[in-house]
This record gives C-alpha cells, sequence and structure tokens, in this order.
C-alpha cells in the first residue's frame, strides 16, 4: 500500500524511558528509579491540582469546554493578551504540529539551530518541508541571519532557554534579529522553560507581548509540562497576533486536551508559589551539579532551566555511561543523536541528585 | 503572512455545546444542564476508573509510558491480534487524523457517505484532497462500489454504526464490499459505538480480526469515548496490519495521550460490567425515545448506538427546535449541518430521559 513518500525516511522522536520500561527491561524495583531524563518537576504538580483532578476525577466522561474559556481568559489575563491570540495544545508540542502544517508544504524551508529540540525538525520532515541548520551548539544569530537571507524560510524555530542545551537567546540579541526577520518567515520562540529565566536570567526573560505587538510574524510557546509538573497532562499553549491563531485553528482537531488536563492547566496557574518554590529548589540544586562537574573536571552548558548539560571528556562514551546508570535505575538523556558526546540530566530532588552523584562517580 | 492555501475555506468541526456554555450564555443553573448532544454515557466512567485516576492523580506530572505496552497488551488480548497491530490515539479522532496525513496529498481523493461523521472530510480538506461523497443518509454500498472504480479513492470511510445516524452496515454487506475494493485504497472502518451492536443486533458486530486478516487494506478503529465513558481523558485506537500501522507512527507526536488516560483506559478495560449495565439500559431507554416518537408523529432511524436521530415534519425547523431546548437547559445536537432537518439526541439515564420527553411536548 501506498503512503506519502516524504514520510518514508522519518525518523520517530526517542522519547525519554519511562519508569515501567526500566522495571519490565531489568527488573529494578520501582521505588529505586529515578528519573532523570525528561526535564519532569521532581516535587510533581501542586498539591492543590493533584486535588482538583482527584475530586473531579469522574468528570472524564465528559468532552472538555472546547472553546477552552476559562483556560484562554486566565492566559490572556497573565500574558495581558487578548483570548483571540491564544491557541492550546496538546503541550506546546501540538502547537508545533499545527504551525508546521498550517504553513509548510514540501517546497518549503524551515530554519533552526544545529543543536535544538528534534520535533523542529521531525514536524519539518512529515510536511515534505527542506530543513536548514546552523552549525551552532548555542544559538548563533548571525548565522540565523545570513541562512534566513539566502534561504528565505517559512519558519524559523528559535528555543529559548534552548532543548538540550539549557542556555538562553540573550533578550536584546532575539530582538535585533527579529528587526532582519522578513515578515513571511513565521519565527517560533519557544520559551518552554522560560520560567526558569525569570529567576536565574530575568534580563533575558521574555512574554509574548515583548515579541508579537512589535513581531507580528512571531509566536511564543508556552507549557505546562514543565515549570508547572504537568507533564503527563499534556497542554501547552502558543501566543501569536489573531491572523495566526486562526491558521492554526484550521488544524486543530476538537477537543484537543482531556477535560481534567483542562481543569488542572487553570487550577496550576492559581498556584504560582508551588512554581517558584520548585524553581528556587531547582537553581540551588543546579549548583551542586556545577559543583560536582568542576571537582570531576567535566565540563558543563550553563543552563537556564531544570536540567543540566554535562560534556564527556575523550574517553567515555556518553551512550556507555547511560546504559550503565539505566541498568542501576538512574534514567537519563544521552545526547549521542544530538550530535554531542553528552548527557542531559533532570535536576531532581535533593536526595535524588545525591544519589546520582554517588552512583556516577562509582561509574566515571 | 502566507498559510497553505487549501486551507482557507476550511470548515471548523462544531462541538457539541459544553455545560459551560450554557451556563454562561444563557445562565442556566449547572445542575439543571443535561447533556445529550456529544454521545457521553450518561452513567459516567466506571466507579473503579474515577478510583484509579483520583488515586494516582499526582502522577499527572510524569509523562506516559510512550510504548503505551500495557494498554496496547490489553487490547491485543481483547482482540485476538498482536501489540504490533494496533495504534493509539488521542480519541479515534487522532488515528483518523494520522490516516489522513500519512495516506493523503493534494492529488488524493477520499470516498465517504453523504451523511457521516464530519471529521472525515475535515481531516481531508486539512489535506487539500478530493472529498467525493455517495448521496445517500444510510450506507449504499452499490454506491460505494460505483464511485469507487469510478474515483479510485486513496481512502474509503466507513462508519458502522454511522454517526450522525445511528444504523449499521450489515456484516456481510460490508465484508463483500471489501473484496471489491482496490488493495491501495485504504478503507477505515469506524467502529467507534460497535459495543452497542454487539448488544442490539449480533449478527453485525464486527471485530478487528474478521477485517484485516482477510482484507489487509483496512484499518479498524474503535474507541473509549462511549461505551466505556472516557469521552474526555481522550482514548482511541486504530487497528490493522503492521505495515499500515508503521506508516501511522510516523505521523503520531509523542506522548499524544495524557498519563491519566492511559491508566484510565487500561482500567476500564477491567470492568465490561459496567459497560454492558450501561448498554442495556440504553436500549431500554432508547424503545421509550420509539414510543415518543410513534405517539408524537415523528420519525426516527433505527439506532444501534447511544443516541436516536429524529426527522422533523415539514412545519418545523431542527435548528429553532434545538435552541428552544438549549435556553431550557436541554444540549441536543441540530443536524441542519449534515443537510438533515432532524435532530440527534444522546439517550440520557431514565430521568434526563422523561424531562426530555416532557420538555419536548411543550415545545413542539
Amino acid at each position: 500500500m501506498n503512503f506519502n513518500r516524504h514520510l518514508e525516511n522519518i525518523e520517530v522522536y526517542e522519547a525519554g524511558k519511562p519508569i515501567e520500561l526500566v522495571v519490565r527491561e531489568f527488573g529494578v524495583a520501582p521505588e529505586n528509579i529515578i528519573k532523570m531524563a525528561s526535564n519532569e518537576n521532581p516535587f510533581g504538580m501542586s498539591p492543590r491540582v493533584a486535588e482538583a483532578i482527584a475530586k473531579n476525577s469522574y468528570k472524564g466522561y465528559l468532552y472538555p469546554d472546547d472553546s477552552m474559556y476559562e483556560l484562554k481568559d486566565a492566559l490572556a489575563k497573565k500574558y495581558s493578551v487578548d483570548s483571540s491570540e491564544i491557541i492550546i495544545g496538546a503541550g506546546s508540542d501540538q502547537v508545533l504540529e499545527f504551525i508546521s502544517r498550517a504553513k509548510l508544504n514540501s517546497s518549503s524551508k524551515v530554519l533552526m539551530n544545529g543543536v535544538t529540540f528534534a520535533m523542529y525538525s521531525i514536524y519539518t520532515e512529515q510536511m515534505g518541508a527542506e530543513i536548514v541548520k546552523t552549525d551552532s551548539v548555542e544559538h548563533d544569530l548571525k548565522q540565523f541571519q545570513t541562512l534566513a537571507e539566502e534561504h528565505n524560510p517559512d519558519i524559523i524555530f528559535l528555543c529559548t532557554p534552548n532543548n538540550p542545551t539549557g542556555d538562553i537567546i540573550e533578550k536584546d540579541n532575539l530582538l535585533n534579529f527579529l528587526e532582519t526577520v522578513d515578515k513571511n518567515s513565521l519565527v517560533v520562540v519557544d520559551g518552554a522553560y522560560m520560567e526558569y529565566v525569570k529567576y536565574s536570567s530575568p534580563d533575558s526573560y521574555i512574554e509574548p507581548k515583548d515579541l508579537i505587538e512589535k513581531y507580528p510574524n512571531t509566536i511564543y510557546l508556552g507549557t505546562f509540562s514543565k515549570a508547572f509538573g504537568l507533564g503527563g497532562m499534556r497542554v501547552g499553549y502558543g501566543v501569536a497576533k489573531k491572523e495566526i491563531i486562526e491558521n492554526l485553528y484550521k488544524v486543530r482537531p476538537p477537543f484537543n486536551i482531556t477535560t481534567l488536563s483542562l481543569l488542572s492547566a487553570i487550577e496550576a496557574l492559581k498556584d504560582m508559589e508551588f512554581v517558584e518554590n520548585s524553581i528556587e529548589s531547582n537553581f540551588s540544586e543546579m549548583r551542586r551539579f556545577e559543583e560536582f562537574a568542576d571537582e570531576n573536571g567535566l565540563d558543563y552548558i550553563k543552563s537556564s532551566t531544570n536540567f543540566i548539560t554535562l560534556l564527556l571528556p575523550d574517553g567515555y562514551n556518553s551512550s556507555n555511561l547511560s546504559d550503565k546508570l539505566l541498568r542501576v535505575g538512574i534514567i537519563i538523556r544521552d545526547l549521542k543523536g544530538y550530535g554531542l558526546n553528552a548527557i542531559r540530566i533532570t535536576i531532581g530532588k535533593p536526595e535524588e541528585n545525591s544519589r546520582f552523584f554517588e552512583v556516577f562517580k562509582k561509574i566515571l
């Protein structure tokens, strides 16, 4: 049977390994497994949200309010934008999908950083469009500008802080770059980890209205998966001028987030204290990772997120190390697939990090 | 800004109105609203499932096991197929999306019944493909055969029981039709309401293995949204030969159902008694709707689902009637958009149906 030909060589996204798999494949008891691979909030979700889900669990039989009126209203107030400038996705990931499907076809080009979130390439390939990448690990906006002028891309993906490296694009640099971009190129500013920047590098903290008012060809993406601790609930959003949002709505399926996800995101926005406390712990633990790296002669990329990327010296292989950790129940992310001899580790709770340091030291 | 041109005239799916909207727009108290528009199970979900969600609510911070090992294993056992022959979607709706994206392009054609589930057209339009429809309200497989020979469609959608009419395709007719179909046409057999057929018309009950073994160009779709009472959790599935499933996987985003949705579907399969009891009540209440229609001189389509379609006589307007019901808190589905002067009503609990009869009689 024939399928769309451009799908033939598509790579499938390799997700961080779930706890269930480590139990099944290596026989590690679930209570001995630490998941430091998928950048979930190690403190889970706000107790207030967990309680709201538990209390309303029976409502899962009803389709959600597909207008998402209340959630869009809460986000509109948070960001001082209009509800019509917001679209909700099953994770900001689904908004990436909407963008690709609305904007790309087989003659399109897409520009992104050399090392960046894998789904940008995958969605581009799904549309049969051409990928243009810089050769940089951290965003090099000069290269972006040169390549944008040369290729006239339909979409430009900027990820700040960048996944899987954790570094930020400085706000001034970003805004200066936007001045140079052709108005028909849609610039995606993926702020999945932006809440962490507010704490670690407030000068480079970006909100949607910093972008979309002056640069109507931009869309800002945010998510409840990271700082808000709702990774498994699948809720994210895009903020852009109404013209863009309306076009994304044309490829949005109805009921694209669950009834309990909608409710949990609305509730999560009411407990910013939980988010702030998680972030505070995150950066005090981040210091421990930096010290550990320094003490053990490992390089790392300075991170404004809830993960840290350790660059391995010659003689070490990121895949071997990741595999050894996995067998004792510590799940981290091997970055070999991103062309780096490096591992990405989600900052855990203090006791989880201590166990990581102890085990990792023995394995090194 | 330019977007894909074929999206310009796309219609957006009109979802059944949520309770929240009726509260907001008409000021009806939530406890006085009966939702009979979206074919949810009026008994909600199995208490066992609601309890499992409540107990595990805090786990929503973790991404789900993206292999969906346990759910696929349970479905594989239920249907005597292999796990590799199953793909999970956010509702069977998302599997429809995967099918369209994997199989269609702007030179494709798609064949479907004159009156059928609206998302078939919408996903086809999203891909810029051409829609060919029979002129029938109930599936006319002779017309399907003629049109298939003439147009050589890439996808043929069959919906049994059909939404929004409730009638079934007889199993023998369906199998005979499959004999005539070109092997490169993918035949989608959408069995979203199939659990109800097992009870009402067992001779036409279809399981995936009835189709895919002999006709490897078919895919069966099922859902947890209807008889299992998990509409708001967004879990459905497709069952087909591995070659087809592998191609659909190429456009599946990672983590496409939530952690709690995965858990709830696994749990729901363990309580078939709840499903059977819901279906038994459904059909005894269906008899009351049929009697009500007979007594009031209304025609209806014999239904094998959890809804009934009432055809309105001249002088009545389905949109006016739906609007009048809405203002007193009874949400039903106007079928004007499907080209029918008819309304579709989800079979409710006995007391909900009694209220519907009472109010509707006054309005008629």
